[in-house]
């Protein structure tokens, strides 16, 4: 072994001692006749000292010309350091330098390796490797490998066993674009990688390994937005002889499990729990940040029919209390009012009401509604001196989707969203089917093989959209961590979900035939849930950048910047493969 | 919760307790009046016992109804059993019905679910699901299940982290072909799916995650032999600022925590170590089974010049020793050449020497060598009175490729490869170069990113083939269970390579530009080791056959039996990725 210790190790205790380190230079101050080098590796940096009269002269020569990034073996004496540094674990001693020795050069890396870089996104990107030895990129993926870790010592420790499922398979049926994999051996036929391993995992219950799980990557290929990559990690987990409650309990343990870990954090008592349509109704999302309360009131009933046009053509009329904001500037209230045009939020427009310190009411609808009507509104809302009342109005969904797009910016504005506070909740209750207003078909919100709630099966046929599943997500944060549900185990009620959901009998034989045929064997009853990884880990890391949780992440092209790739194979590869590149079609 | 208890879980203390089991029917012995039920999950069994006299006649009828396979839920309560059966964990108790549910019911399966199965091994395949109830295969998963988390523990427990590295890359440098993912984001443009992490591995040694590892799937699309799948799992491991001693000695480390954690079994000293020439010469294999001894003798000084055309015109004459197997008939003789003659082994034949009990020889070349010459033999070889010599000669590498096959058939044959043994051996300093015997050139023997030895540098130009690397394996049991080199981390050094390989500097470039970038920017020493999970645990649990070991395993055409993949998609899917079928060329 080429050091002794590593940079983050050494203490007063070490006074005295002789050691090696490794690592790369962060820093070299020549002063001329002295000369400091802060060594740095991922446990820390200690700072070296050589003065040029007490150390032989090719060290200080070469201790001269090394440069930022440099890799280099350094050796000395532990010696206390005349005036500590507090903010660095190894503050209180430095090491006088004996021997350098130049381990590999770098030239001068395209940023600054340092916790706030001048590096722009996309030479980060190119340069990953580079943007990786700085130290928030560091901690993120210390998060992540003890994340990982935990979740399989908590999960080996109440009995589940880790099972790898294959890559190359068969479409999932996710709903997403699956990517495809040619084979050679198979001419003109696909491998598909698995979007989950969804299929899998219940036929690992068929077979009676009752308590799976996977850290996996999965594959979606979809447009891909600011938190979405192509390939992401997901906690995959299914249970047999279990019901809804069972799954709640077990991953609840997981998640307490790992944020006293990792992060020291206990939660008190049991995670609240809500219905999707209370979630909506409060929300307007199904994954509320439920870190603050700003939750919706249905102002319906004292502001419609009252001659104000705008509010009587609504669907829904929403109001959110902001507390302590009736001092809002003119320019504040602008803001906000375009703030909820832009055509991500897609509002046509914001009304507000002030509740004056002084007991009066001033609104942006003073026309319509006098004093008294706008006391009504407070009341409803128990909006109380001082607070704003913010109004959105129209089609439900689409204003409690605007709605929560306004309350969670609301929250940022106000500093309600603490990053080092965590609010969990279990949605429950999600709705079996989900109409695509387009084709006008429901398809499954969760998938197909996701139970139906018993005493609402009679609605299949009638009131599709009624019927509610036995689903459930864990929010935290505004942030989708997980989700699952409780699977349909018999064949019968499977066929019968696939009608619904629009699959002839030979289509849904010929997708899922290996999954209806081993329903016939004796499939115990069973459900389970997935979190996603690279979420979990950057909500536990107090971020919303999942980019900064993934080693190597692709970017909204899904290319990857640091190796160039995807990119075009030759054509004797193709050949091989039996395929051809064909000019893309538009859509 | 359905259940109380798992069906391995009820001992003597239990008696007196209500029980509920889930899990699936092993056996129902109907005696008219009475009827056991013999209850199955992953744990264990349980028998179920219900006397027609003593039980409500529904319960009783249900019982009646159950199959093979059918998943129930029973409840009892727990009693001493008349005559105890030793042989099963719960064998002190049974559970004497008072309720029965049926859960689901089950066909019949198409093979028996018990430890030797009447199944084929396509059925099998095909129906994986239900092969996977069985012991045996529960079994392996298990190991499989400790043996990674083990690993886990133990890399953690040395400060490793686990970082993932992407699916979605470019090609690697392993040399087998690259599965290929076609990107519609990308028209025309190509991922490839990861032979090994190795770029990235040592990318994270370049950004100072001084000790990585990953549990990870890796791909490639060779033609299949009975021990190698197109998906395959690796333990990946770097170090930075090490020799080739600290890889070994953390690895061994590892292996040794692996076998003590997971099957009770101590390691004494140190694993022994064998140069790569030296195992060649011995055993002619570089991966020995070092589980018995039968060395390889080179018989040269004996067996030439002595008028005999055959050992004259050979470059090798080998002799190995079978203990004690004098008294072979001659039917038995005839055997083992015709064993060696077999197209596999390619043999053009065996010659065999008796030293017979009484002291005398008898051999298949008796015209040639007389009874002196023979004692030469014994004396070279170290036979005595009652053993075997059998030797083959002829080309070097052939000769020795051929006697390491007969070694190991021999061993079988005389019962010295004992399954529950295990010899571990590392092999070091391999050749840095491979000839291609078609092309006339070199390649990387392990691959491309291998130091090679510096005393040896210097030969690269005269004498490629002699050039030895920092490259090492560990065997065990005629296995390779994993093998590592130390890395160029030198990109001038990096750059003779890829010349000494017949790379241009464009297409190094190409290739491996963002490698060979990474090391301007201070790339520390660095070396690693990569186990085959899939050989480790079947290795571990005594067998020889991977597929036992593998979940969801392919067969000889990389097909999936079960899921029936890979399988063609539609013309529409293909349109968008702008790719087309066209026929198969002829190799």
């Amino acid at each position: 072994m080429n050091r002794t210790h590593t940079c983050g190790e050494l203490r007063e205790s070490h006074i005295g001692n002789e050691v090696t380190l490794n690592g790369w230079v962060q820093t070299v101050r020549d002063k001329g006749n002295i000369i400091w080098v802060d060594l740095r590796d991922r446990y820390g940096i200690t700072q070296f000292v050589a003065e040029k009269t007490s150390v032989d002269e090719n060290v200080f020569k070469t201790l001269q010309g090394f440069g930022r990034e440099f890799v280099v073996s350094l050796s000395g004496k532990v010696v206390a350091r005349q005036k500590g540094n507090p903010n660095l674990a190894t503050g209180a001693i430095e090491v006088e330098v004996s021997s350098a020795e130049l381990l590999n050069a770098s030239k001068v890396p395209p940023f600054t390796i340092e916790d706030d870089t001048d590096g722009g996104d996309e030479l980060r990107m190119k340069y990953r490797y580079l943007d990786l030895r700085r130290n928030p990129l560091q901690k993120s993926l210390k998060l992540r490998h003890k994340v990982s870790l935990e979740t399989r010592k908590y999960l080996d420790s109440v009995e589940f066993m880790e099972i790898e499922t294959p890559y190359l398979i068969k479409s999932t049926p996710e709903g997403a674009r699956d990517f495809v994999v040619p084979s050679r051996m198979n001419p003109g036929e696909f491998y598909a990688l698995p979007q989950s391993p969804q299929t899998f995992k219940q036929l690992l219950m068929v077979s009676g390994y009752d308590r799976y799980y996977q850290i996996v990557k999965c594959f979606r290929d979809e447009d891909l937005r600011a938190d979405r990559q192509p390939e992401f990690t997901q906690i995959d987990c299914e249970m047999a002889f279990v019901e809804q409650e069972d799954v709640l309990n077990t991953f609840e343990g997981l998640v307490k499990h790992l944020f006293k870990t990792c992060r020291g954090i206990d939660f008190e008592g049991n995670f609240p729990r809500m219905t999707y349509d209370e979630a909506m109704e409060k929300y307007g999302s199904d994954k509320p940040d439920a870190r603050f309360e700003m939750t919706f009131n249905n102002m319906n009933s004292v502001t419609q029919n009252k001659g104000f046009q705008v509010f009587d053509n609504a669907e829904l009329v929403l109001g959110i209390v902001a507390k302590g904001c009736a001092d809002y500037t003119r320019k504040q209230l602008d803001k906000l009012v375009d703030w909820v045009k832009r055509p991500q939020i897609g509002a046509t427009g914001l009304i507000y009401c002030k509740v004056n310190v002084d007991g009066t009411f001033k609104s942006s609808v003073d026309k319509f509604f006098d004093q008294d009507a706008q006391a009504e509104w407070a009341k409803l809302t128990g909006a109380e001196k001082g607070d704003l009342i913010l109004i959105l109005c129209g089609d439900t969904n689409k204003v409690r989707s605007q709605m929560n797009e306004l309350r969670l910016h609301m929250g940022t504005e106000l500093g309600l969203r603490d990053p080092e506070k965590f609010a969990p909740l279990w949605v429950l209750d999600f709705p079996l089917l989900e109409l695509d207003e387009e084709t006008g078909h429901y398809h499954a919100m969760h998938h197909p093989f996701t139970s139906p709630k018993k005493e609402d099966i009679h609605l299949l046929n009638t009131e599709p959209g009624k019927v509610k599943a036995n689903a459930y997500d864990l929010a935290m944060n505004g942030v989708e961590l997980g989700g699952g549900s409780i699977r349909i185990h018999d064949r019968e009620l499977q066929k019968l979900m696939f009608k619904h959901l629009g699959f002839t009998d030979e289509e849904a034989q010929a997708q899922f035939g290996f999954l209806m045929n081993a329903f016939e064997y004796g499939a115990p009853p069973h459900g389970g849930l997935a979190f996603g990884l690279d979420r979990l880990v950057a909500t536990m890391g107090g971020s919303d950048s999942i980019r900064d949780y993934i080693p190597f992440p692709k970017n909204n092209s899904g290319r990857d910047m640091m190796i160039d790739s995807p990119a075009p194979i030759d054509e004797e590869q193709m050949q091989e493969l039996g395929i051809k590149s064909i000019p893309v079609t538009a859509e």
